[in-house]
């Protein structure tokens, strides 16, 4: 199914006032993606309200199954719930649909993608494309060139994930937080049930069974289906810090062929979307306050991990709301009307 | 060489005004340890200020290489080069010294020991003994059952440290950062070269060769010897959080003997030192605030990692300032009096 191709779109945003959705408007401007007109759809309370684009104010319609009619582009920016309720109507009403949500990732027939990984698979689209978790966009970045050239046997990721990927109100609470502790307030928990501030937490939503938490076994099962190959082993460990913006993670990986970190480097520097910073005689590698607003993945701290025969421990940063979410997906919209 | 069995033992403290150094004063008056007379030791800009022990306030004297006459037992607390420059004289005066330097960790002939996992290694001493890195001392105390039981072949171990483990500059520097953030002053970078307040950062003494840092080596090196196992393979990527107090530990092991996740808490939990806090259904997992003036160390989250055939995950959280330090000093101490 191929997007009709035009001068310029009728683009959609669904759940366009969360900070995914925000981003994703400032970034479709930001890219001067043609965009004939923007649509911006969330839920009721937030109905109303304005967001700029190309210097305009655009007011926010209320998300109904009838808004879809003539949209090219619809980016989705909503719970998995919404996204499974909205998604199949837009599809009915001709748009394509690139949704940020987990609602359709795992599915056979769906494409996940991060198009400097697997642009290819973005052609079997039967009208809904997945964007990847964003702790996953920014692992499949790294790892990609590596496994091309030595393919990758093995991963263990450990992140530090900022709040800002559980959204807008996280981020509040955090900011709050810190205000409540510095001025010897009494701390409230809303959106985490422990303290963020100062501290570090696991999501409360771990599988009863295995203990894993639904943000590792994504990590887990999206990292192999974009890869496209289901031999690469990954186990994942997730926590939240105290960060606003920008994921971090150690990675370590084992390989087939030897790879060196100079020779990592090398690989990683060349390959889109990738940003080696690795300078540990300068002090030079990637902080999340480093990466805020950056499109590219940042990747530093290669070593050798001297424990297994084909070792290497990488740092990878990336701005969870660009490469993680908002950037990527219009990365997709763009390789669709290429 | 044996300490001589007393009823009591006059304890002096080497570097007694910095976090850990204070923190010993705390842990020797908390567990009643049998002091005869305890001596404060601080550089010259420390020396005259106070510190309470046992409801007195006790003053601190400007350490020189001549106070160590009489002393039974020192606890060191000061920086690596101090205490190569000190300890030899408290060893000559007569004195056992235990000191939490990373000076003397790797040396052949000097025990470095938690006393849970390799107490009988004390024996051996001749006169330093040394507390190992704090990071070190949480990690071996949960892989100590667990390789007991089915031998560890490798661990791959990511830590989230808090700025306690830098000293009480780096917890001002948090404070600091984190007010003129929240009231829009200029961001001051003293102790650590980047801004730690919602930041993730990396120690600046990588070794331009491999890349590693001082803190991972340590890891890496120390584990081997208090396991006293050099077959058991480590890697380790060491980052600073913006928390005042407690470690956190991503930690993932091979192991000879496949161990389930049960068998693995049961062997936990039976360990002295070790509470086991793992029910995700209740949202029961130690975070960095929860275990704050803790003695033991927690585990949580303990997972099967299906990547290999017999992996686990852990996350291992712990006092820096107590097992990771003082607490762990202390212990030995008591154990040289048993």
């Amino acid at each position: 199914m191929a997007l009709q191709k035009k001068k310029s779109y009728r683009v959609a945003i669904m759940g366009a006032t969360g900070v995914v959705g925000q981003e994703m408007v400032a970034v479709l401007e930001e890219r001067e993606f043609p965009v004939e007109e923007l649509f911006l759809f969330a839920s009721e309370r937030s109905a109303g309200s304005t967001l700029s684009f190309n210097g305009k104010d655009l007011v926010v319609q209320k998300l109904t199954e009838e808004v879809f009619n003539g949209i090219d582009i619809v980016l989705g920016a909503t719970s998995s719930d919404l996204s499974k309720k909205f998604s199949a109507h837009a599809v009915k009403a001709g748009a394509v649909v690139i949704d940020n949500s987990s609602a359709f990732r795992m599915e056979p027939a769906v494409p996940l993608v991060v198009p400097e990984v697997n642009g290819h698979t973005l052609k079997n689209h039967r009208g809904i494309i997945a964007n990847p978790n964003c702790s996953t966009a920014q692992l499949v970045m790294a790892l990609k060139p590596l496994h091309d050239a030595a393919r990758i046997k093995r991963v263990v990721v450990t992140t530090y994930q900022s709040v800002s990927g559980t959204g807008k109100e996280a981020m509040d609470e955090l900011m709050e937080q810190t205000r409540a502790l510095l001025t010897f307030q009494e701390v409230k928990c809303t959106v985490y049930p422990q303290q963020i501030a100062f501290n570090c937490i696991v999501n409360w939503d771990a599988d009863p069974d295995t203990g894993y938490t639904e943000e590792e076994t994504k990590i887990i099962n999206e990292t192999k289906k974009i890869m496209g190959d289901e031999a690469i082993r990954v186990t994942a460990t997730t926590t939240r810090v105290p960060v606003f913006r920008s994921h971090c993670e150690s990675v370590n990986i084992e390989t087939e062929k030897k790879l060196l970190p100079n020779e990592a480097r090398a690989l990683l520097s060349e390959f889109p979307g990738v940003i080696v910073m690795d300078d540990p005689g300068r002090k030079l590698y990637p902080t999340p306050l480093d990466v805020v607003g950056q499109d590219a993945v940042y990747v530093g701290r290669v070593r050798e991990d001297r424990s297994v025969p084909n070792g290497l421990n990488l740092w990878v940063v990336g701005d969870n709301l660009r490469k993680g979410a908002a950037l990527n997906a219009v990365q997709i919209a763009e390789a669709l009307i290429r």
